[in-house]
């Protein structure tokens, strides 16, 4: 999609740090880190939202939160986190690609 | 398993107010909400966290999450919604189902 900034990211079009990547998907730094650790899980395939995935989107998308349950200690992650999907206007999605926060590294405060 | 109340809850040994249910998973309203509309998505088979699942059960997740999107608007949630995972001691996990919060009904605070 010409116009996200999460495409242009995944090609490299705009800067980023990644801390992953796979087919699937990369994680990135968060640059607005409300937590010593949050980072953005981009699938590189392009949905707006949950209900616009196909079917192959859904799956691939279990498989990357399977992932990031299985790369946890790796990424600083070992007494725990939180993943955050935000959807729509009510959520606070400012980016119309689907997309994980993964926030950690320290005791996170009730939601 | 025998000591988890969401595997209880499935079989209706403990209640609670049902709002979906299919093959997959049920969702629940929370006890204790944090926004006008707070539900609970709990996936049938019981897995403690996200890297203990199985290859299939990341398929299913996969497809909870989608089926969530597609739901969104007959549960109220419009105008969007934020979708919670808490694993582990730091993300505020306090019961050992992977289960995910379905948090709107209102425009959200930011994270």
């Amino acid at each position: 999609m010409e116009d996200c900034i999460f495409c242009k990211i995944k090609v490299g079009e705009l800067p980023s740090t990644k801390v992953y990547e796979d087919d699937d998907f990369i994680i990135i730094k968060d640059i607005n880190p409300v937590a010593k650790i949050h980072l953005i899980a981009i699938p590189n395939e392009h949905y707006p939202s949950l209900e616009m995935q196909t079917e192959h989107g859904a799956q691939v998308l279990g498989k990357i939160l399977h992932k990031i349950g299985e790369l946890g200690d790796s990424l600083g992650l070992e007494n725990g986190y939180r993943l955050v999907i935000n959807q729509g206007e009510d959520g606070g999605q400012t980016v119309q690609h689907l997309h994980i926060h993964i926030i950690g590294g320290e005791k996170l405060k009730n939601m």
